[in-house]
C-alpha cells in the first residue's frame, strides 16, 4: 500500500510516519512505500519499506501531485497553517488552508482509483463556547478563519467524495496535548504549554482561568484515529464525511492537578497565571464537549486516555527528544 | 449610495435593477450609481442615476476589482453558475461559485469602509429531503457540487465579515418560482416550467411526482429580500450570517392546483408526467420546507404570497416579455 503524509514534518505528521515505520503495514496489508510532503523536506524515519522525502508548497498542484503519485491508496492530509498565524494573515491561511486543499483534491482525481484521505479538521471550526456540549449534527459557525477554512475544506472534500473523486474521512480533531517542542503560534499552545515546561522545568503562563474547559485527544489516540480512518469502511458515513472524535473534556485545573500527580506540587508551581485576552477571545468560542456518538457507536473510534496516562505518554514519547531539542 | 450587482444580466439580477432604478433610492437615501456585471456586459435600466454596465468574469479578481469601485456601499452577489451545471462542469462550478466568491472578498477588502455584502446561497446546500423541515441551526450537508460551493461560500463570507472586511448577509434563498424565459440548467427548472409553459401554451415535462413538495418564493418576495438585506441591521445576526428566508412548502400537485384556477384546466392538461431519475436524483435530496423563525421574528424577512398571487406576478411581470423573447 502506498501511502502519503502532507505536512509530514509536523507534530502528528512524524509520530504517523513514525508508527507506519514501526508497523510495516497497515490495516494487514504491507505499506510498500510512504510519501513525506511538508514546506521543508521532512526527515525519514528507517521503515521497511521506501520512504520518499519531499519539500514543497501544499498551495502548488504541481508539487502536491508529485507528492501523490499514481499508486497511491491512501493520502493524510496534515499540512496546515494553525489559527493564531491564520488570524494574523489571512492571505497565508487561505493558501494554506483552502487552496492547499483544492489542490490535494485535484491531485487524487487524477488517480486511476480515488483514494482514501484522511483530512484533519478541527475543534476550532465550530462554535459554542464553554457551555456547549455538541450534538453530533452541531452547525459549524467558526469564529476563527483557520476554522472557517477547515469547514470550508471538509465541504470540498465531502463533495469529491461524493463524486468519486476521492474517498474522504474529515476528522475535527480536539486540542491535541501534550504537543513536543516549542510553544508554537496556535492559540491553544498554552493548553499544552501548561504540562510540557513544568515537565521541562521551566515556567509558564496561564492566559486562562483554572475552571476553562478544553476538548482534548492524546497524540497517541490521534494516531490511533487516523490509523482507523486510513483503512475503515467509509460507507457507513454517506454522505456526511465530518467526524467528532471521541476526545475528553477537561478544565485546566484538572491537567494541573494531573500534573501535581504525576510530577508534584512544584511542577504546577512553575505555571503562573497571566491572563491573555487575545488567546482568550479565540479559545472561549471553541466548544468544550461533544457527545460523539457517532464515531465512539457507530464508526469505531478509540476513547480517550486519563490525564494522568496523557501526560506519562508524553514523558515516555517525546521528553528527551524535546529536551534535546531545546538544548536543557 | 453606489451599488454593484455581480451576475446583474440574470433572472434576479435584472429584476432587481429594474427595482433600484424605479425606486431611485434605497433605505430612504439616494442612489448614486449602480454598476451591473456579468459574463456579458448586461442591459442597463432607464434610471434617475448613472448605470455603468461591465462583462467579465467574476473568477478574474482584476475585473471583479473593477466592478466594486471605491466608495462602494452594497454588494449584492448573484454570479453563479447553478446547479445541473455545476454538476456537470466540477472546475467550472468551483470556479464561478468558489474562486468568484474569494474575489468579491478580496475587491471588498481594498474598499475604505467595508460594505454590505448581500449574497445568494440556496436551499440546494441543505439535505435532508422530502421529510425535512429544517429548523434555523440546521447543518448544511450539500448532496451537489452547486450546493458545495454555496456553503463554503458562506464560511468565507462569514469570516470575512468578522474580520470586518466586508458586512455578508447569505440568503438560503428557495427555489425562485416562476421563473420567466426559457428552462435553464438548474435542476430545479422544471418547478419554474410546469406552470410557465402551459402559461405560453407549450406543453411540458414534469419530472417528479405530484406530491413531491418544493421550498419555493416569488421574484417579488427574493427581490423584497434583497432590498431589505442590503440595509438591515446586522447587529443582531452576530457571527452567524446565514439566514433561511420564509418561503413556502408547496406539492407540485398544489402549484398545479392554483394553474387550473389562475388559467383553467387546459393549462394544467399541458404537463405531462415524464419521471426523471437525473433530475429526482438531485433534487429529492433538498429539504421541502424549513421553520425559518429567524428570518420571520428576528429579522423582519417578509412572507410569501400564495401560489395564485404568485403565478398572478409573473403574468403581471414576465409573461409578455417572455412571449416576445421566444418569439410566441
Ligand atoms: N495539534 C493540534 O492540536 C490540532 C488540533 C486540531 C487540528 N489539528 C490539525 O491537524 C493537522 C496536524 O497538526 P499538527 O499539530 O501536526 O500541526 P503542525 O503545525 O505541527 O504540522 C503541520 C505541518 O504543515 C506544514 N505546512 C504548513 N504550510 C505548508 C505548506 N504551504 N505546504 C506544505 N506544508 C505546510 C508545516 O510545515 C507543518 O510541518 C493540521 O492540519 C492541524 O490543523 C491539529
Ligand atoms: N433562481 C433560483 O431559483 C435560485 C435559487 C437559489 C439560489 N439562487 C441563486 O441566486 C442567484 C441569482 O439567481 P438567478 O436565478 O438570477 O441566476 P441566473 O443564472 O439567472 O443569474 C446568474 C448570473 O450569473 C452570471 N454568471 C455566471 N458565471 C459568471 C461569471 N463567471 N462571471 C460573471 N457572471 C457570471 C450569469 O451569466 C447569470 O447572468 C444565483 O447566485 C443563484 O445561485 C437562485
Amino acid at each position: 500500500m502506498q501511502i502519503t503524509i502532507l505536512g509530514g514534518g509536523g507534530f502528528l505528521g512524524r509520530k504517523l510516519a513514525a508508527r507506519l515505520a514501526h508497523d510495516g503495514a497497515l490495516g494487514g496489508e504491507a505499506v510498500t512505500g510512504l510519501t513525506l510532503f511538508d514546506l521543508q523536506e521532512p526527515p525519514a524515519p528507517s521503515a521497511p519499506f521506501p520512504v520518499r522525502c519531499l519539500g514543497g508548497d501544499v498551495a502548488d498542484p504541481v508539487q502536491v501531485a508529485k507528492a501523490i503519485p499514481p499508486g497511491t491508496r491512501v493520502v493524510v492530509h496534515l499540512a496546515a497553517v494553525v489559527s493564531a498565524q491564520a488570524e494574523a494573515d489571512f492571505d497565508l491561511g487561505l493558501k494554506v488552508n483552502l487552496h492547499g486543499t483544492l489542490a490535494v483534491i485535484q491531485a487524487c482525481r487524477t488517480l486511476a482509483a480515488p483514494p482514501r484521505v484522511v483530512f484533519t479538521s478541527s475543534v476550532a471550526s465550530f462554535g459554542g463556547g464553554q457551555e456547549a456540549r455538541l450534538e453530533d449534527d452541531a452547525r459549524q459557525i467558526p469564529g476563527n478563519s483557520y476554522g472557517a477554512e477547515k469547514a470550508a475544506a471538509e465541504l470540498l472534500l465531502q463533495d469529491a467524495s461524493r463524486r468519486g473523486f476521492l474517498d474522504a474521512v474529515n476528522i475535527r480533531l480536539p486540542t491535541v496535548i501534550i504537543r513536543p517542542g516549542r510553544p508554537n503560534k496556535a492559540a491553544s499552545s498554552f493548553v499544552s504549554a501548561i504540562l510540557r515546561e513544568p515537565l521541562l522545568g521551566l515556567s509558564t503562563d496561564l492566559p486562562v482561568p483554572e475552571d476553562f474547559a478544553v476538548w482534548i485527544c492524546s497524540p497517541r489516540r490521534a494516531i490511533d484515529w487516523f490509523l482507523h480512518a486510513m483503512t475503515m469502511d467509509t460507507a457507513p458515513l454517506g454522505l456526511d464525511r465530518g467526524i467528532n472524535p471521541p476526545g475528553r473534556s477537561a478544565t485546566v485545573g484538572l491537567m494541573l492537578s494531573a500534573l501535581e500527580s504525576v510530577a508534584g506540587p512544584e511542577a504546577r508551581a512553575l505555571v503562573r497565571h497571566a491572563p491573555d485576552p487575545g488567546i482568550q477571545a479565540i479559545v472561549e468560542g471553541w466548544p468544550a464537549s461533544f457527545t460523539a456518538e457517532r464515531a465512539r457507536r457507530l464508526l469505531g473510534f478509540s476513547e480517550q486516555e486519563s490525564l494522568e496516562e496523557i501526560i506519562q505518554g508524553f514523558i515516555e514519547d517525546d521528553l528527551a527528544a524535546t529536551r534535546a531539542e531545546r538544548g536543557l
